[in-house]
């Protein structure tokens, strides 16, 4: 038996360790490790529910999460956490003066956390989020957290490996205004104003409201597609330190969540139960995957570098530059179905 | 005479709408026009430098590209803004409360803004950066400055764009600690402590300097090709609203630029005169642009949602999935060299 084999079933039986080594196979091993780890967990994982927890530095988004892990553990769901946030708490690095606020739930069995870095990630996290996520249901987690910051592409592409976004903000950080404009606005199902017993809560839970009126006539149509009609997101306000709302959140997460599973017969054709969403993830990442080995192609050719040269040197036009990499790898075909 | 070799005639010629006109073709053209625009323009322009201004939310980033401008304005120089950072007042978008305050530069020809969505854009700004400071540079734009938030797989990459990065801080943020482990720290080559007049100023810089030494142990290796090793990335102090340390900022940036071409004739075989840091940033354009022609290619195939389906379903794992994409495609050949 494989040495990968033996730590798929260690991990299947609860070992944490085994979880830990098995996520750090999929995240840096070769290609062929995280094939061989994906294709005998992929079939066994039963499914897990992924919550995305955003928003921007500052909000008490980690807050959100502890909080939220508890209110999970006290359901006697298992919660693995998935952090992506570098300045996160969860990601637990040590570095100089930072302090790890997050050692709640240190020593409980049932939650486990896993930091993740966004930088130099082959296929990027787009597509080791997923895997990750994979092996955290393989290991007997119910619940999956995955915390990004919201800004930027990678974080938003986080966002969408999650059954149910919640966008986190809190008073007197513009957020309301930055987050509609960098779009993650459009991605959040349950949108929570943390912090609500400072002042300005009031205002940002009431500018939410007429943003999410604003964005709903202008939904983009792929949100269109995926987002269910019957469902509007709310707007929640929590006290995450102490607490409070926390209830009122995980209640939005579930009805989101059931709604999803609700829909779903809609859409598979085959009679398989598939939400939207889950239709999506899978469609992302095994896109992702495809562009990442084609990404590594185009890396390993010293083609790129004679060809760069060329542009720098204005010898060469970039878009040509490009052609004839494509063509060097042979990836110039027209396009053929077989 | 086509319709896009006079709008590129106009643009060279200095006139402003035809620059703009230009730039939402080279964003948001079609692929012949895209090619079409840049193929006339590239051999044309002129080098301008390229300046990236990255750092969190709040720390007064905008600030300091304002005040930049206006010392590069005061030595007679041209500037050309791309601002990718959604919430940056110089994109202008004037969502409900949000105040614009960056106009002081309005009515001056010299300077041009241009605001770009770091979201759903083919190639990722990536591509879509270096063709848009190429246009700029075309236009007899001297400097481009490129601002962007600091923290994103994305965000980074656009700092790569730039001949100089500059860091922006501020103290009281927990900003030096965010941003080593975001990685923002390894593309700084000028580190700036913004709002040096408040308290905290002396206790960021000296952390910074800190972590600057135990960085420069551990720079990745192609941080250490591609850093000139005759420099040491300063700390500097501004009050970017009153101007102050502007100077010493611009003499910084252009005593790095100055290095970088001094220590180009190391790194081109034939006698161009090519930067290190030119060479990379055509190699991300290039690499970007083939990467962006095959997603196009992935994404226009029914194939993918067929194997989503399938993947979501547990009836085929992703990576065997992925790999049946590719072959769907014509993209599964072995390395052909030809």
């Amino acid at each position: 038996m494989s040495r990968l084999v033996l730590l798929c079933e260690q991990l299947i039986a609860g070992d944490r360790r085994a979880l830990a080594r098995a996520l750090t196979v999929v995240e840096d091993g070769t290609d062929d490790e995280r094939r061989e780890v994906i294709t005998i967990l992929h079939p066994l994982a039963a499914r897990a529910r992924i919550i995305g927890i955003t928003g921007a530095p500052g909000v008490g988004k980690s807050s959100v999460a502890d909080a939220l892990i508890t209110a999970l553990r006290a359901r006697d769901r298992r919660v693995g956490v998935i952090a992506v946030d570098p300045s996160s708490p969860f990601t637990g690095g040590a570095l100089l003066g930072d302090r790890v606020r997050m050692q709640s739930h240190h020593g409980d069995d049932g939650v486990f956390v896993r930091s993740m870095a966004a930088r130099d990630r082959l296929g990027g996290l787009a597509a080791a989020a997923p895997a990750a996520a994979l092996l955290l249901a393989a290991a007997g987690y119910d619940d999956v957290i995955v915390e990004t910051v919201g800004v930027g592409q990678s974080e938003v592409d986080v966002a969408s490996l999650a059954d149910t976004t919640v966008l986190v903000m809190a008073p007197g950080l513009g957020d309301a205004v930055q987050a509609a404009k960098a779009g993650v606005l459009e991605v959040a199902d349950v949108l929570v104003v943390n912090k609500a017993d400072q002042s300005g809560a009031g205002m940002l839970e009431s500018e939410l409201r007429t943003m999410l009126e604003i964005g709903h006539a202008t939904l983009p149509m792929d949100r269109a597609v995926d987002a269910s009609p019957a469902w509007v997101p709310p707007v929640l306000r929590t006290v995450a330190v102490r607490s409070e709302g926390i209830d009122g959140l995980l209640a939005a997460v579930t009805s989101h969540g059931e709604l999803l599973v609700a829909a779903a017969h809609a859409a598979v054709s085959d009679g398989g139960h598939v939400t939207t969403r889950e239709l999506r993830r899978a469609r992302r990442w095994v896109g992702e995957l495809a562009l990442a080995a084609l990404r590594s192609r185009l890396e390993a050719t010293d083609r790129l570098d004679v060809l760069a040269a060329e542009v720098a040197g204005r010898r060469l036009d970039p878009l040509r530059a490009a052609d004839e990499l494509l063509a060097s790898l042979g990836l110039d075909r027209p396009h053929v179905e077989h």
